[in-house]
């Protein structure tokens, strides 16, 4: 018989696949001898079971009742008894947090008949009927699926009634008739009295758990971090502690060190005398640990040690919830804590200091991703700027865009390519599309710990919460100031999320320290080189020493190759010679589009040569000592002609008003010439190179010289040249016999042994799947992957990104773009089958790759599992393929825990 | 030691990759006793090791040595004798035949020693002088690479001098005069005087025939035969028999069969008084085998009973060339003929009928591109035909196009796009290229073993040959008929390859009794089912006997379907409903795209529905009992919409003119609006199903309510929905999941259980390579192989088929458009590839092709090696497929010999 059920009691914090995180360490605290309330943990393959067959798995049910009679006589109380009745919570836990994305129902096992026995037994006649109302509320809501507006409306109007502001200043009576009124709701809701059965009420509840998984906002989540859909959630049962029961009970979550700063010492929110969700909701504000320290001067110290113990054993950052019931502590839940990506770094680099853990194991707390953000932009401290507002600074970052009010506005905004920010009293799980749809979120209430704190912070998104000074109207689409100055929607707004400042209209930004420090401009010994630079600096260089793939970059100019050396680039992955051709020299493409001998092709040719040389002689001298990829043209040439349509018009217009330009009719004849259906399967890369006598010779010359004059000027160059979008390996050969030619040809007549290696892109999958081929001729693959996962997939990037692959995304029928980090199963196949092909016919083949995914942190590891050689990114991104690099090399790291 | 070098006795027929086809084929004699001169073979391998290595293996010449002593020994004649001289020739004789494109020198031995020993022995001095003119010009034109027109010239200016036409006429003191001053052409050309040493020419004649399989034509012919580069040719070394030698000699050609109509008895050309080349090379009128029965009366029956024994022996027509030294009879080459596509039938036949061969083998003589030949076209007899010449009919069929003089002339034409016959006088190998650029070739001299003839009929061209009555003035740009009418370069004619008959202007055709026979026209018993129509319908009746893949068509109307059914197509493997939106419907598409509401949208779509029940039920009736694959709407709907660029001229120009057209406008805003850059790679397929509501519903419910209606007509509908351009399962999930629940719903609304097979196109790398995810959910799979052809090559056909692919495979780049013929290791790769990952998943997955590779001969023996399950072609291509999958069930058998 399949075990569905564990004891606290039996598992530990290694079986999260099956008890999910909230059971494993709950188990884990157990073990530990902390106090947690006695309970028991449904596994997910149990969920697993009821997805499958839309019903509990058989022996599920008995093994609840064994556990559940377990709980019993460890609290010393039974379940549904009347004179001293055992309460449960029944909430999920899922293998990743989801945070407020699954349902948790409070107070299960309370009923008219128990109720009195509650009562008793704590004393206390009030709490045990604001306990029962709240189960009414709660389990209307989660597990029956009335509105909770419902329940809201008539507690307002009891409360007002009444004359009250808080529930905790109800009176009995009036809870008693509210708990009336709740029934009430639920009968007329459902067309049946609210359960009164205890056993129906807990089945009821662990189906609407199970049930939670698939809820349309906990896909989007899922989504979003790239969490299966397939694990299931675990459902924990745990006897029920109150926080409700007076000044002398309280519940909060804490920290065992400031998620935000990484600042060593516990940073937490409490309430006293409130129940669950009080306090992650947002609707009160907090108090503070320090605030704990003076009201309940008992249990603080003994909260401080948990905390200790638990750091101490997870050899990391915990975060905790606990209640305090009546002046006793319990725990109700711990994991690894969700932290900023400064704290990351930050706590990373103490814990090492504090002999916790390696420079390794530090390395693979932290990611690219939160590197990435560290890098972002913050406002230009010089620049004038209009402060309306402070708030808590809940996700670090500087955000400016417009406000948008609404999840469906900030889609809009979006939509139309506008940044914007989203402005809510606050945020729930409901607003998670208009959160992803934003630049930043700005809310009212609520503190680092609320829902739009967590989320925007595991999205990397900028963040100020709790600016309570705000007051919005949604109604008008406006939000006054404290002062009372008004901003409407689709005005724009700054907010800083590192500081908590909101500004009126567009801040300048600044780049960050740590973008800064990258790129030379701070230095240790600075005063800006602060703790976090240093931790930065530590962990890439770390990584640099134990990396096994080399990081390059993409670079076409001698500015972008000196700043990639800046940032660590060991040489140009890429340099795309097209990029050469802009501005004035587009000229030079139209004319030799228009050349119709070849004596006119070659004066362009001769214009040209020169001037690619002193392209070439800037990036090998910026480069100087490491290799430089130089790609021969690549895009069709028309690309550099004017758009058909427009200048059709023109000339059409021209002819209607009698006033004929022959040159935009000539140029209109080669654009019509020229025109392509898809010139992204065109005349492009090596098929332009064979077909047009000439440009590939020119460019090869150039680097040729290029190079001759750099060993003349003393300088150690290492071009390679690299040939795009080559199909068969007899469209490589002709190319690269050109290049031998010219090379030997200028070896002679300077006497100088001119040799560089001369490979090819693989970004076709007919390379790929022919790489053996290849292989033979080639001395070097450089994966194109944008233009691999085009022919993949059958995308046009310009078109589809556009068109559809957000609300693929959104539909759930793409987990991430495959534009942004590597299809796996399809490109990353191909990368799979190329670099075994390729190998086996050369083994010590050169293999790399140099799309935009060389950049992105889940890519990078894909590629490090493939043994590629080195990466080549964008110079910004080259400290974060730094860093992952390394993550890389430790074989044990998985690219982010959450997703 | 490796033996490089096989006395004649020594080989056999099986070991022609080894002596090439000629070097196994005069061994196979020898072995019959038949009367080949002495000799031998230097093997292939030879000639790859000196292709390798620039030089002679090791060991080869000692071979050579040895193998020239028992020649010698055998002809009882010395090599370089002065008193009776061994001459032998030196012949090239590849794996598959080449004619014409390799070389050959004759009479190697004679220098200015042995000359008069061999005068002496022949007694004939001016024979000798004759052969020793003869060797210099060979030679010199062949091994020492000196233009032949040097020779000529002073052969010509000789002639003059000496009054006479022929050289036959020429003196013996006129040809040692032409011997003086053929030696100080080489001497001047050279620098070296005519090698004297008879082992110098010996060794130079064989490195010239290796160095031959490596000249321009050679590589150029190969790469339109498909012959691989690899193969190296054999040198054959013979004794010479001389066909010079007077009136009781001669040299000639012949077939066991007619190899122009199939007609049994032999068949030659042969010259009296003659050597080597002059038949072949059509510059003498020929006599026929009757002349030689009346002229050489004892030598006629000898011949006869040697081609006898050699058809018995090959058991198919066997082609010769045989030398008639003073009424001796020599073989000198014999092989398996080539023929036309009509003989090729009827002869496969006729050794059936003989007992010669099985059905089985009779399948495997003849080939789907053969019985596409006799597919094509006829000029209509009915039709008003102005004849302007008569020719010999060299290679069937009817070809209608502009004069073209010159190679280079058709190459332009057929770059323009523009059908064009190729007129020559005479055609040589360098005539190659203009003759793939052009329709027809037509020649003023030479028979059907012509040149020209002969090529034209290995690549399926029609050709007319010796149309004597023309004449060509080539300067002019003209031909002139026999009559005077002048026809310049550029005006149409039509010719004849099945009568020999040219016209001018353009005839109207007709279609082939063929054809007419496969479109159910002609039946058994009728007149014009003659013994061509009964030998094509026997093989292609014993090919669906023993085929292991079915045959399906590629239709989209009800008259396509029946025309299919007809040629023998069981089932409609791609029925394109966005051929269905063409015409009037074009305006539904349009209303479709400018929809702004829902309710606008479903307005057209209540139009469509009934007008799709109509076109499927009509696709379901005229297959009915047979599967019919609906694949949903594939193009992008721009694709229906005007073109952008033409309509923004019209909306400017309208505009500047103040006559402003408000749908214009309109229509422009939804152009740009769509306008997509890579349409290919944009919002089709199941992207367009997926974001355009509804479309797809409507074409579903238009399949479910056709089945309904037919199964209520009494009919047995077979119908299969098939979803275009999926990437990934999930997008083909949600696909599934409508049509189950549109038809469910249909079923239940009916009380009729409506299921069918729901599949996918596999027409993306990535949906190859994640097929084994698909086929959880497609119960069918259908390569794409067009489109999977453009991404995997990133080639868009539109653009690349005009732009480079000629200049590709001219160039040798590509060996085959990959359109035409699929790409074995790259998309076949990939079919591969999702054929073993479907079936691994769903082992009983139907697998099939339905891109134009399914019509392709080639291409259908690699999907039969896939194992596939059926192709699907154009109804006119049925045929030619079921003869190929019939074929291909019988594995022994590769494409095509020649290729």
């Amino acid at each position: 018989m399949t075990k569905y059920v564990y004891d606290f009691t039996e598992g530990d914090r290694s079986m999260a696949d099956l008890l999910g995180g909230k059971g494993a360490n709950l188990a884990e605290m157990t073990r530990l001898g902390l106090p947690v309330p006695p309970g028991f943990t449904i596994t997910t393959q149990a969920c697993r079971a009821y997805m499958a067959e839309g019903r509990e798995p058989p022996g599920m049910g008995p093994q609840v009742g064994t556990a559940l009679a377990a709980t019993e006589s460890r609290s010393r109380r039974r379940f549904g008894d009347p004179e001293n009745p055992l309460l449960v919570s029944v909430r999920s836990g899922a293998r990743f947090s989801m945070p407020g994305m699954m349902e948790t129902v409070l107070n299960i096992g309370l009923n008219d008949e128990t109720l009195p026995g509650l009562a008793k037994a704590t004393g206390d006649e009030r709490f045990a009927w604001d306990s029962y109302r709240r189960l009414i509320q709660m389990f209307g809501k989660t597990v029956l699926g009335i509105e909770g507006e419902k329940f809201e409306h008539i507690l307002d109007a009891s409360k007002k009634s009444a004359g009250v502001k808080t529930d905790a200043e109800l009176s009995t009576a009036q809870l008693q008739d509210l708990v009336t009124s709740f029934k009430g709701v639920v009968e007329e809701a459902t067309g049946e009295e609210f359960p009164q059965g205890v056993f129906a009420q807990l089945d009821l509840a662990i189906r609407a758990v199970f049930n939670s998984w698939n809820t349309e906002r906990a896909k989007i989540y899922r989504r979003q971090e790239r969490i299966p859909d397939d694990l299931g959630t675990a459902v924990n049962i745990c006897t029920m502690v109150f926080g409700n029961r007076g000044t002398e009970s309280g519940t909060g979550v804490a920290f065992t060190r400031d998620p935000a700063t990484g600042a060593t010492g516990a940073y937490g929110d409490w309430l006293p005398d409130a129940q669950g969700e009080d306090v992650v909701a947002g609707i009160r504000n907090t108090y503070s640990l320090n605030d704990l320290h003076d009201m309940m001067p008992k249990v603080h110290p003994e909260l401080m040690r948990t905390m200790d113990i638990l750091e101490a054993h997870y050899k990391d950052l915990c975060d905790i919830e606990f209640t305090i019931e009546n002046g006793t502590l319990w725990m109700l839940q711990t994991r690894v804590g969700k932290r900023t990506a400064a704290a990351a770094f930050r706590i990373a680099v103490q814990l090492v200091d504090e002999g916790l853990i390696t420079l390794d194991e530090a390395l693979e707390r932290v990611t690219g991703d939160q590197l990435s953000q560290l890098m972002f932009p913050r406002f230009d401290s010089t620049a004038e700027r209009d402060l309306i507002a402070k708030g808590i600074a809940a996700s670090p970052g500087a955000a400016v865009g417009v406000i948008a009010f609404t999840s469906a506005e900030a889609i809009e905004y979006s939509k139309a390519g506008t940044a914007c920010i989203l402005v809510r009293r606050e945020t729930n799980p409901d607003d998670l599309a208009g959160m992803i749809a934003s630049v930043g979120i700005l809310t009212v209430r609520g503190g680092k710990t609320s829902h739009a704190a967590v989320v925007a912070r595991g999205m990397g998104k900028t963040a100020v919460c709790g600016a309570d000074a705000l007051s919005l109207d949604l109604a008008a689409g406006l939000v006054t100031t404290g002062d009372g100055r008004k901003f409407n929607r689709g005005e724009v707004i700054s907010i800083d999320g590192t500081s908590g400042d909101v500004f009126a209209g567009e801040v300048p930004v600044s780049p960050s320290p740590i973008s800064r420090y990258f790129d030379g401009e701070i230095k240790k010994g600075d005063a800006e080189f602060d703790d976090l630079v240093a931790a930065v600096d530590r962990l890439v260089t770390h990584a640099d020493q134990v990396r096994k793939m080399s990081v390059m970059a993409n670079a076409d100019t001698g500015e972008d190759a000196a700043r990639a050396r800046r940032m660590g680039a060991c040489g140009i992955g890429l340099a795309r010679t097209e990029h050469m051709f802009l501005g004035e020299r587009r000229l030079l493409v139209e004319r030799l589009i228009l050349s119709e001998t070849e004596s006119e092709r070659e004066d362009v040719y001769a214009e040209l040569l020169p001037q690619q040389i002193v392209d070439f002689e800037s990036l090998l001298a910026e480069m100087d000592g490491f290799p430089v990829i130089i790609r021969l043209i690549d895009p069709p040439l028309h690309e550099f002609l004017p758009d058909r349509t427009e200048l059709a018009v023109k000339v059409a217009l021209a002819k209607e008003r009698g006033q004929i330009d022959q040159y935009d009719v000539e140029l209109l004849a080669a654009v019509e010439h020229h025109h392509e259906q898809n010139p992204m399967l065109g005349m492009r890369g090596v098929r332009l190179g064979l077909e047009l006598p000439g440009l590939f010779e020119t460019q090869i010359r150039a680097v040729g010289i290029a190079t001759l004059n750099r060993i003349k000027a003393g300088g150690n160059p290492k071009p390679e040249i690299m040939v795009p979008l080559v199909a068969t390996v007899a469209e490589f050969e002709p190319v690269r016999k050109l290049a031998e030619t010219i090379l030997a040809e200028l070896s002679a007549a300077n006497g100088v042994e001119l040799q560089m290696p001369i490979g090819t892109m693989i970004e076709l999958p007919r390379a790929a799947l022919t790489a053996h081929r290849i292989a033979r001729a080639a001395d070097f693959f450089s994966f194109g992957t944008n233009d691999l996962t085009q022919t993949t997939w059958g995308f046009s990037r310009d078109d589809v990104e556009s068109e559809f692959i957000g609300d693929y995304l959104e539909r759930g029928i793409l987990g991430t773009s495959p534009f942004e980090s590597i299809d796996v199963f399809g490109v990353g196949e191909l990368v799979r089958i190329a670099s075994e092909k390729g190998r086996s016919t050369k083994p010590d083949l050169s293999l790399g790759v140099c799309g935009e995914h060389g950049g992105d942190p889940a890519s990078i590891h894909f590629f490090a599992s493939v043994g590629l050689n080195y990466v080549s990114c964008s110079p910004f991104r080259v400290p974060i393929a730094r860093l992952e690099v390394g993550r890389a090399a430790l074989n044990n790291v998985t690219v982010s825990e959450s997703r």
